[in-house]
């Protein structure tokens, strides 16, 4: 592209580093912008700069936090005893967002994946360990995404907590609600017979 | 969404006032920067505060320009006698990379839109009569995109125009290169017949 301002280039350049957006997209974006306020545009620029400088990882589970311990590992009506483990913040958050769940958490900060090159330590896992360890924990929950990645991190995370005697178990695969038979996946759909519950067990309380 | 930190949801905020950018995308741009290293972060920050503080429009073209009068105004290559009017800098930059004109430009700075309550008096439309009126300009090219706005700033600006006795034309109009007819619409099919040219005028040179 031929930018008309070397400024315009710059800012197009940064922008087109982040994922999924491409030069036109962040000339979009930036152009977008460069019709703001100056002062609305020094928010959004101090608002990531900020975060990035002041951000802190709870110590306990590793979730994004404004303190040394975030919210939900200090809260009194979570049940301590549980902890259920997620691949990143955004998982924490969908969670929370069904209002099903009151234990707490355990942020890995990635899956195993040897093809990026992120083994065990790359990951919050001898911390989980340690958790699990030192506490009075009842169950570890495995909370991570049905692919290859996750499906190594499941097996590993297994075998280094078997040993604590504590219910290991992982989130319920099968049918979406509302997803249609015909466009389920052999996998899934196979998996969903196989595993099939009692009718009143699939009631939801 | 519930959010684990102020800061994360005031950038998360930030990015999802951006054209085409919802909280989830926003929260996927906002962790991936927080991946970054700081001083990568400063950069983008501060790339788009700088942007919009230092930057100038041409006072010629009013194209984006990092100086006064932007380079291509300036250039002693272009044929001064012919102006391009299009909407924005963008228009600009796609002309630029047909390498295929060599005038210069007039950036309106948007369409008029009566929807929108953009007026003739929000665009730099004086500022192109009175170049027009100044100059020895031999011709001005209207290349406007091909919808109710363009239609009616293109009407508007030949009734400007018109009587300074110079060709005002249009670009051409009709089925892209590479486009397959029984996909083309039937205004664009069907003014492309009406409109046909000399199968000698249709060899690119």
């Amino acid at each position: 592209m031929n930018f008309s301002s070397k400024l315009l280039e710059n800012a197009v350049y940064e922008f087109s580093k982040l994922p999924g957006i491409g030069k036109k997209t962040a000339l979009r974006l930036v152009l977008n912008l460069l019709n703001k306020d100056q002062a609305d545009v020094d928010n959004f620029g101090n608002s990531i700069m900020k975060l990035r400088r002041e951000i802190k990882k709870c110590s306990v589970c590793h979730n994004i936090s404004d303190d040394e311990v975030c919210d939900i590992c200090n809260s009194n009506k979570r049940e301590k005893q549980i902890i259920c483990v997620v691949e990143d913040t955004r998982d924490v958050m969908a969670i929370e967002n069904t209002a099903q769940y009151f234990g707490l958490y355990h942020v890995l900060g990635g899956l195993i994946s040897p093809m990026d090159g992120v083994g065990p330590s790359d990951l919050y896992i001898d911390s989980l360990v340690k958790r699990v360890a030192n506490s009075e924990v009842k169950e570890v929950i495995l909370a991570l995404s049905a692919n290859m990645e996750g499906d190594t991190t499941l097996f590993y995370l297994f075998k280094r907590l078997k040993d604590f005697q504590i219910p290991i178990t992982t989130i319920a695969r099968g049918i979406a609600f509302g997803g249609e038979l015909e466009y389920a996946d052999e996998i899934t759909l196979g998996r969903s017979i196989v595993t099939r519950v009692p009718y009143e067990a699939s009631l939801s309380k």
